[in-house]
Parts: structure tokens; C-alpha cells; sequence
């Protein structure tokens, strides 16, 4: 009999060794571990649960989700509800309502049937008007393709624009993982561009000048930008100006431009406000979306749903940034949007070398450290991208939060006992 | 200015040449433009609906969803609705109690969070103990991988075993273009093997070993083995020795084997049972699997929809089999399982001429004649793969069921005025 001729060191080696995604990555499996030990044996560990702030993953964290969306979706997932009367008294009105004009959209109000490949029409309709809506300019239902999430929308654009290694696609650093995993995956070239953290995180056009001129230059034919706004992990939101001239750029460099814009509801300063590129390339105006309007019966507590959840993500992305700038060693940008910090960290020489001596990166060493004094899981800056020479870590602002102030002290306990330990 | 540097005519050639789909190709396009023309010109065509034959889609062809699939998938999209009273009376009891033990299953009961990458673990291990329960060896929640569908998955797998063009993948000709269009995505080779019509589309061992000689002896270093049982397009059921032979095959030829079983509900024939490869592989032993048991509050109903259904889908297959096989120049095998006739097509020589001048393939000829003639919509063969020379087109069975004797009269007076008019 033949050997197996498939193994795991004859896969795809785009697939096994350039894929690499920290926000699911080493730290994340080791605090599961402890997480099972915890379980198994009470009290053996420094602390008595462990504290996720790696993934922006709200729903996980105990952030409940948004009344009116999951009664339409049920209303979909069991249209028969419609006919009964009780239902009257279970849903609200308005999504019972929603629920109905959906479903006529769909044909045959088959909601478990495929539909066209670029998703119902009438959906496609609907997010066309709420689209013309937000930036006041028309949208064309024909030109919008709905993917179950984002990942699958970049690899889909990745796939289209990647034709081999000599394809190059420019990113930020720091970036988020799916950006530089998607182009590993499709075999094209990273083209970095970096972002200035001491001007909060500001995206600079010269850089990117000079990033697109050094990779032409060594025959990398780049096809596309990616800007990130709100920014993940780094958390600013762009200015206009800036994207006006990031849009000109792109139609001067003959790139295409990818706006990932998922987190536009999540601002959390009142100097700035998000403006899609789409507005932006198409210039000014600005109105509001399509979700329950001031008079529907949800409206006051899907309002009050949504202003609860963002207000105190505010409040926390506020405490938690204050409490990083206090701390020595660590400088931490304001976050004006999306659902991360990304703290500098200005490590001892000593520390740096404790790393290198078990072979880790220092802010990954540290990240260590900080899960197995307290059960605090945050991303080492090094698994996004940064300055080389500089530490950062990645924390979500979503812990529920009643727990923010422990997080904080027990934070600083670690990191005032990380920087004694290993003072040069 | 520079003239931009991506458009279409330098996409990835992958993603832009290779990738056909016949199933929703040049036809069902067609077909959308005519039922246009049905709703704001009635009367002017020769029929007044499309039926669409052509993709395995029931629900959108009026098939109901099972109810209490349904209910669970309410109840865990909106887990509120279980702490209410109305919930008693609009839902059946065991839907009410599957969701309550699937949402403790889920940490956090959130089902709005990002899971683990495999899946949630709770529902691997229902999922286990029902593949257990099936083939009577015990299967293991580590093994499992939950993709949301079957496209997803096979795409996995082609991305994991194609490094380069030089990697092939044995696929079944005809097959479910899915996979010629993953191979192609992928950049692989598609390395065909033949389904004998003569013997019921069977699948033989000895060809199986030439063809992968044949692309050995071409530098091609194949990888794996497809085979699709229940058979799509062609609904064959293999024979437990057919597949202990190809289980021998594989590992004798250090192939990996990736079987497409999403059919194995349907089944039409007494003679033939869906034996899983897992099963076969690790031989003998078969049960039920791990639906709502005999007892249960919505079993009946249940399991009245359920057969319902299959019972139905038994009849239509019989009736259009038999249908197609009344006609001259038509011969078609057995539809055993799956949801698909596979009927050849003998051509008068003068039918492939006229193909010819206007550059299509003969059956896609027949196919649009009959769309046109008709508003039936099938898939031609070619979209398939077939031995060359042999033409077919492929024909859901999934048609409401009164609908299926017009469809066969319909069919057969176009069919017997297509033969006349180019009788050689």
C-alpha cells in the first residue's frame, strides 16, 4: 500500500503557514485552558473568571441584542406566526409589520429558499434607500451584493483582484488580521502603509505615496486600497478632508478603493462623524437610516436599546483609555470609534530581553503574562501590524460594564508588578 | 491622469473565465427576461408561468418548511419569547424544550456572538451523537466541522488541497459544477472520471484507476476522490460493495475521499438504502438518526410533514421518469435518490446542425427551444460534463405535484414537434 500522499505538511502553504489570525491565535487557546482549569479546580489561579477583551464579539460579553431585529427575525424564520392571534400580543407591532412587508419581498415568502446570488432583490431595494438615505445621494440596489458578513465580501474582493504574488493591495498598519490572512490566502502581496500614532493614528497621504512608489518599484502591480473607518484595531474616524484626498488618490493611482465601514455606529466623540466614502466620492450631504421611525410602537425602546448600548460603550471606552494613560509605559490614543484601544507600550530593556529568551514577541510576552496574572485577554499588537520597534496591545472596550472597574485595578496591579519585576 | 488599473478584463482570470454555473447560466437568465415580459405583456408568449426545473431549490417552488424546524429557529433567534405565556400556545412543547436545551448549549445563550471557528461545541456534540446513532460508531464533535451550507465546505477542502495547478481533484463526470468551479477558483485540475449510464450511472473501480494513471503519467498529483452519493444531477444510490471498493481505492491510492451526502434523505426506491462513507469505512451497523423521537408532542406532525414530502418527491420522480422514457430519443435511468432526472437526449443529426450554426451545444439548443416553447427551464448536460457525444439535460423533480402532469404534457408535445421538425 501506498503511503497517504495528503499530510499536513503537503496542504496548501498559503493555507497552513501564512494565514495567521492573533485575534484567534495563541493567547486566545491558552485562556481557554485556564478557562477549563478554572472549572476543574476553583481556585487554583490568581482570579475566578477569565476577562475576554480580544474579540469584538458584544453578544458573548452579555451586550443583549436589539429587541425589534430578533422579533423580525423570528417573525421570518416562522412566517405561519403571522396567522395567529397571539402573536398580536407577543411581537410589536411595527416588526410584525416589517416582518410582513419582508417577506412579500421575498418570492414565494420562501425564507429557506436560495435566492439570487447577489441576495433578494427586495432587501437589496430596501438597504438601496437606507443607503440614499444616510449620504444623500442615490444607490442602485443592482450594485449591492449581500454577504453573510464581512469576511466572505473581503475574501470575494481579494479572490477578484489577487491574479499572483506580483498582485499587491495596500493596507494599513495596524491592520485587522482579515486584511493580511485574506491576501495570504489569495497569494498576493501586502503592501503596507502606516498609520501615524502620533497623530491619532492619522492616515497620511504621503505615506502612501511613497508606499505605492516603493512597491512599483520592485514590480509589484498594486490594484487596490484598503481604509479601514472607523479604524480596528486603532479606533480613530477619519476626517473629510482626509478622504476627499484619499479618494483622489485612488483615481490618480487607478486603484480600487475598499472602504471597510462596519463600524459606522460606533462613534463615540462629538468633534467627529462618520461619512461613507460613497458620500465622500460623490460630495456632501447627510440624512438618517432605515430602521424604526420616531411614531412606530418599538421605536422608544429600540431607541433606547441602541443610545444604552453606544452610550455606555462610550463610557467605558473613556475609563478604559484613562486608565491606560495613567499608567507608566503606556500611551493610548482616544477612541473615536469602533470597539478597540490600542495602547503603546513603552517596555524595560529587561523585559524585552525575557521575551526574546523564550522566543516571544515582547508585547505577546506580555499579553502572556497579563492573562496568567488575571485572566485579562487582550491581542499583542504584533498579530495587527505596527512601527517596528514599537509595543502595542489590542483591548476591546466590551466587557459589561459593571466589570470595567475591576478590569482597571486589576490591570494596574499587574502592570505596576510587570514594570517593578522587570525595571532596567 | 492614469486610466484605472483594474477592470474587467484583468480580473483573476480564475474567477472570471473558469467559473461556469450552468445551473443559474445563459437559460435561467433567459428565462428571468421572459417572465418579465409575462408580467407587463400577458398573453404574449405560449405559456403563462416559467417553471423552473432547473435548481434544487423546493421551497421557492412552494414546498413548505418543516414546522418544527421552524419553531426551534424562532424560539433560538428570539429566546425571549420563552419566558412568556402566549409561547405555550403558539409553539409545540418539544420545539419549546429543543430550543431551551440548544440556547444552555450556547455560551452566553447568545446567538447573536461570533462562535468558536468549528462551530458551537454543544451542537458538534448533538451532531455527533446523531452521526452515531446513524452508522452505530461513535463519531466524535473534534472531527466536525459546521459550514453554513455544502459550498463553503467544499471550498474549504479545495483550498486546503490544491497548492498549484499541478494538484487534482477525481471528480465525477457528470457532476454538480460546484466542483469544476471550486477546482478552477482553486487553480487546480479537475481529473475526470465516467459514470456508466448503461449500468445505472454506476461508478467503476477500474476506471476510476485508469484516469488516475492517465493524469499521473501527466505530472498531475492528485489528492482526492469526489463522490457525490445520492448522485447530483444523475440520483443514483451507490451499492454498499460499489463503496467498500472505493474505500479500499482511496487509501490503497493515498487519496483523500470527499463524499457529498447532503441527498441522504432521499431516497425513492425499496431496494437501495444511503449507507454514510464514515460508516462504510469503519463497516457495518445502521439506526435512526436524531430527530424528534415517537412520543414527542410535534412527532407526528413531524414526521407527517417529513414523509409527506419524500413520498411526493417518489411519485414525481416515477411519473417524469416514466414520462421521458414514453418519448422517442429519450432514455432515462432510475432516479434512486437525490432530487434529479438525468434523461439523454438522441439528437436527429439536422437538431445538431442547427446548434451548430448558432454556436451553442445541442442540449443547450434543446434547452432554450423548450423555454422558449414551454416556460420549462432544465439545465442542459453540458453544463454537467458527459461522455462527449452523449447529450442530456438535467430536470428537478421538484415542481409542485400538480403541476407535474402539465409539465409532462407540455414537454411532450414540444419534444415530439422539436423531433419532427428535424427528423433526419
Amino acid at each position: 500500500m501506498a503511503a497517504p500522499s495528503v499530510a499536513v505538511d503537503n496542504l496548501n502553504p498559503k493555507v497552513v503557514l501564512k494565514c495567521e489570525y492573533a485575534v484567534r491565535g495563541e493567547i486566545v487557546i491558552h485562556a481557554q485552558r485556564l478557562q477549563q482549569q478554572l472549572q476543574t479546580q476553583p481556585g487554583s489561579l490568581p482570579f475566578d473568571e477569565i476577562l475576554y477583551c480580544n474579540i469584538g464579539n458584544p453578544q458573548s460579553l452579555g451586550q443583549q441584542p436589539v429587541t425589534f431585529f430578533r422579533e423580525v427575525l423570528a417573525l421570518c424564520d416562522h412566517p405561519c406566526l403571522l396567522e395567529k392571534e397571539e402573536t398580536k400580543s407577543l411581537f410589536s407591532a411595527d416588526a410584525i409589520s416589517r416582518a410582513t412587508t419582508i417577506l412579500a419581498s421575498i418570492p414565494g415568502r420562501a425564507t429557506g429558499a436560495y435566492s439570487h446570488s447577489q441576495g433578494i432583490k427586495g432587501l437589496r431595494d430596501a438597504i438601496a434607500a437606507g443607503i440614499a438615505s444616510r449620504d444623500g445621494y442615490p444607490a442602485n440596489a443592482d450594485d449591492i451584493f449581500l454577504t453573510d458578513g464581512a469576511s466572505p465580501g473581503v475574501h470575494m474582493m481579494m479572490q477578484l483582484l489577487i491574479r499572483n504574488e506580483k498582485d499587491g493591495i495596500l493596507c494599513p498598519i495596524p491592520q485587522y488580521p482579515l486584511y493580511s490572512a485574506s491576501i495570504a490566502l489569495h497569494g498576493g502581496a501586502l503592501v503596507p502603509y502606516y498609520l501615524n500614532e502620533s497623530t491619532g493614528w492619522g492616515l497620511e497621504i504621503s505615506d502612501l505615496k511613497k508606499q505605492l512608489e516603493d512597491a512599483r518599484s520592485k514590480g509589484i502591480d498594486v490594484r487596490a486600497l484598503v481604509v479601514i473607518n472607523p479604524g480596528n484595531p486603532t479606533g480613530q474616524v477619519l476626517a473629510e478632508e482626509n478622504q476627499r484626498d484619499i479618494v483622489k488618490f485612488c483615481k490618480n493611482e487607478g486603484l480600487v478603493l475598499l472602504a471597510d465601514e462596519v463600524y459606522q455606529e460606533n462613534i463615540y466623540v462629538d468633534n467627529k462623524k462618520f461619512n461613507s466614502f460613497k458620500k465622500i466620492a460623490r460630495s456632501m450631504g447627510y440624512k438618517e437610516d432605515d430602521l424604526p421611525l420616531a411614531g412606530d410602537a418599538s421605536y422608544a425602546s429600540y431607541k433606547a436599546e441602541k443610545d444604552g448600548i453606544l452610550q455606555s460603550l462610550a463610557r467605558r471606552a473613556k475609563a478604559l483609555e484613562n486608565a491606560f494613560n495613567n499608567l507608566e509605559g503606556i500611551k493610548c490614543n482616544k477612541t473615536e470609534g469602533a470597539m478597540y484601544l490600542f495602547p503603546q507600550l513603552s517596555l524595560p530593556q529587561k523585559a524585552i530581553e525575557a521575551a526574546k529568551a523564550v522566543n516571544k514577541a515582547p508585547d505577546a510576552f506580555y499579553a502572556l503574562r497579563l492573562l496568567e496574572a488575571t485572566g485579562i485577554v487582550v491581542v499583542p499588537g504584533s498579530g495587527f501590524g505596527q512601527v517596528p520597534g514599537t509595543w502595542h496591545i489590542r483591548c476591546t472596550i466590551l466587557p459589561q460594564e459593571e466589570k470595567i472597574p475591576a478590569i482597571i485595578s486589576r490591570f494596574k496591579a499587574f502592570h505596576e508588578g510587570f514594570m517593578a519585576a522587570y525595571r532596567d
